[in-house]
């Protein structure tokens, strides 16, 4: 089971900011990613949709002989895991604990922040999470309904990504918190832009990045790592859509020369 | 099983810095510690001895109805926990993966630092833990043997600390880390001295604080985290030796003003 890959899906390219620190932590693990970037974004969707189309993307997944399942969406993390979760017999790991978790670990005044699609807040997830571990805590939440599109369409440096992070995040600013979880595994691409605005006192969370330290927690404590890599390690990457957009903020983000993505119909899959 | 306690094994005070960081990040589990000072140091004591003492210790914890077992110690952690942990039926944490991951995520150019007891570095298990998951890596390590006496005597600040800590560091001084792991539970009592003498350059981990981490992933992941907490959260502390000292090491260390260990045998329990 060791030399069988990580599983990794997403609405989009959001989730190569998940792979980007497996790929560094953990250089021994096959990867297997998909982006269903076809019918992004997922945040406004109703909760039955998300469902249904991280169902097809599971499913697209298991048939790769995955080992452990990582959803590197908040909102398929948020609608979708624990109705998932309990038919697979693999681990699964979402993002959003293991971004509330250091959350907790680094805020110094209780005081945190969580921005997200319209769909994560609606849930409600990220600030449950931190109450019914920390009720003394305080959890602002913001929707950021412009950012996944923007990173979608790789207008995610420039000015006028400068301009709508101001613009979305100003709520913000008002407020006294030290610590914001980036709820949405798209946001760490606009990082720069984010933590700029915010100034250097507020500690950003990238929850997907977090989650790569419980893929390796549990790695270890299921004995399912590989410790014993033959030849390069694999990587293979699909996606729902026209590959060549995917490809080029990949192979950026990733910081890869040659990505190349391979378009499939999880629809027809199933 | 979420009401039960988490319980926490040290050889000494050093297992404090563990519980400081559960107390702050894990407000609503009850925590019952046991440090064996009658016994300590662990480092220069065979590994046959190491295991003996703490099934000792593992068993006293046991019949305080744990729901999981911290070895806040590394030498511990090295020693034995592979020996105990598949005897028993409830998860099991040690210090030295944790302490690896976060030394792996942390470092920048590949080459990592390890400081420990004599037993920690002659069993390798840093070393080999982080080889295991990353061949490319380098990794220096050096018995520090002094630092745990200086500890439990209550001497980890002023001038004969720093200037032990300053002899013991020098080699690391020549190398090229930018990652230390500190490889003992007593050493971030130490660490204003360490930090001051590394540079800020270095990056220091805390295994104890990481292995927190660890904890709070294998809670959620067998759904046993206390969500429910009735009334202020129960610590209850036990030492093997005079509970003195202990209770002031530990009262200034996790800065809680009454703390009254109990002295018990853990010979006379088994």
């Amino acid at each position: 089971m060791a030399k069988q890959p990580i599983g990794f899906l997403d609405s989009g390219v959001g989730g190569l900011t998940v792979v980007k620190e497996a790929l560094r932590q953990l250089p021994q693990e096959d990867i297997v990613f998909i982006g269903d970037q076809a019918r992004l974004p997922y945040g406004p969707r109703p909760a039955s949709q998300v469902q249904e189309f991280t169902w097809q993307l599971t499913n697209f997944l298991l048939k790769k002989q995955i080992k452990m399942l990582v959803f590197a969406c908040n909102t398929a993390t948020a609608e979708a895991l624990e109705v998932i979760k309990p038919h697979l017999s693999i681990p699964v790991v979402g993002v959003i604990l293991p971004g509330t978790r250091a959350a907790i670990k680094a805020s110094h005044n209780g005081q945190i922040g969580v921005i997200a699609t319209e769909g994560t807040i609606a849930s409600n997830a990220y600030e449950k999470a931190i109450k019914l571990r920390d009720p003394d805590l305080t959890v602002v939440s913001l929707a950021a309904p412009k950012f996944v599109p923007l990173v979608e369409s790789n207008q995610y440096q420039g000015e006028l990504a400068r301009k709508i992070v101001a613009e979305t995040l100003a709520p913000l600013k008002e407020t006294a918190i030290d610590t914001l979880i980036l709820g949405c595994t798209h946001y760490p691409l606009l990082r720069p832009l984010i933590q700029d605005f915010m100034g250097p006192k507020v500690q950003l969370i990238d929850s997907g990045a977090e989650a790569v330290s419980e893929v390796s927690v549990l790695l270890d404590y299921f004995e399912i790592a590989n410790h014993h890599l033959e030849g390069p390690r694999q990587t293979s990457f699909y996606t729902t859509a026209s590959p060549e957009m995917f490809d080029q903020i990949a192979g950026d983000w990733l910081d890869l020369n040659e990505i190349h993505a391979e378009q499939v119909n999880v629809k027809e899959s199933n």
